[in-house]
């Protein structure tokens, strides 16, 4: 396979990819290790909250998008080298037990490092779908990548 | 414990709170399920990375820095109905096996919900760090709070 460098990315790409089953056993294990709220761990205190029902948190939306990503990045050769973080990041409507999600990436901006000849920076706005269709969680995140060697 | 209401949020308001141990066993149970980049499932990797030793998932501290604000929003009373997002992320510095971390927030803006007269929206500067002072990982995040009830 071959490996994609910096000068391989090319500015308006989208990339569709995952498919991740939500189940409400590893939501309470996330929710019981992570994020303890009562609309994440308890079934009746969900129904009376603003979610209308156990949803999962936020951070465990996050998780496994980022498994999705790895997978893909492995599966495409992504020469990523990490992120130094995210510009903004919305979760826009709640994940529920027996939800499937699933990513859609646009590269939107890229440009090479000054500090380090060896490696260029991308910007990728980055949805998270559910099997509905609709965005759950929405970022755009940066990303360095590796440029080819000479 | 009275319960802290968007009323009793003062801007400029400053918590330090939290300790987590970071061990390696749960940054590779972490990775193993969300992350599995090299640098955070396999030292020796690791140690030619960036990073220079096996280090966790940015969504790790998020996840870890989560568990620590929703036991002090317990321990406050503290009357959050949850996010809708982050203004902006940033890993600043790697997270290792040892490291202990803790959370300083800030309150920086406040304003009622112009839809829902039941809450307020605020904005909080979050750092999370490590046991030398050093700032790990750095955010801006959105928060509904109830009203005081009439």
């Amino acid at each position: 396979m071959p490996t994609l460098y910096f000068e391989d990315m090319e500015i308006g790409r989208i990339q569709n990819f995952g498919s991740y089953k939500v189940t409400k056993e590893e939501m309470l294990d996330f929710a019981g290790k992570y994020d303890p709220q009562s609309f994440h761990t308890d079934e009746e205190a969900a129904k009376k909250s603003v979610f209308g029902a156990l949803c999962t948190s936020g951070w465990h939306t996050g998780a496994m998008t980022m498994s999705m990503l790895v997978a893909n990045m492995k599966a495409t050769g992504f020469a990523s080298l990490g992120s130094p973080g995210l510009d903004n990041l919305n979760w826009k409507l709640p994940v529920f037990a027996g939800d499937v999600l699933s990513v859609q990436n646009e590269l939107i901006e890229k440009r090479e490092s000054k500090s380090r000849p060896n490696l260029g920076l991308v910007k990728i706005k980055q949805k998270t779908l559910n099997q509905k269709g609709e965005t759950v969680m929405e970022l755009t995140a940066n990303a360095m990548v590796a440029k080819r060697p000479v």
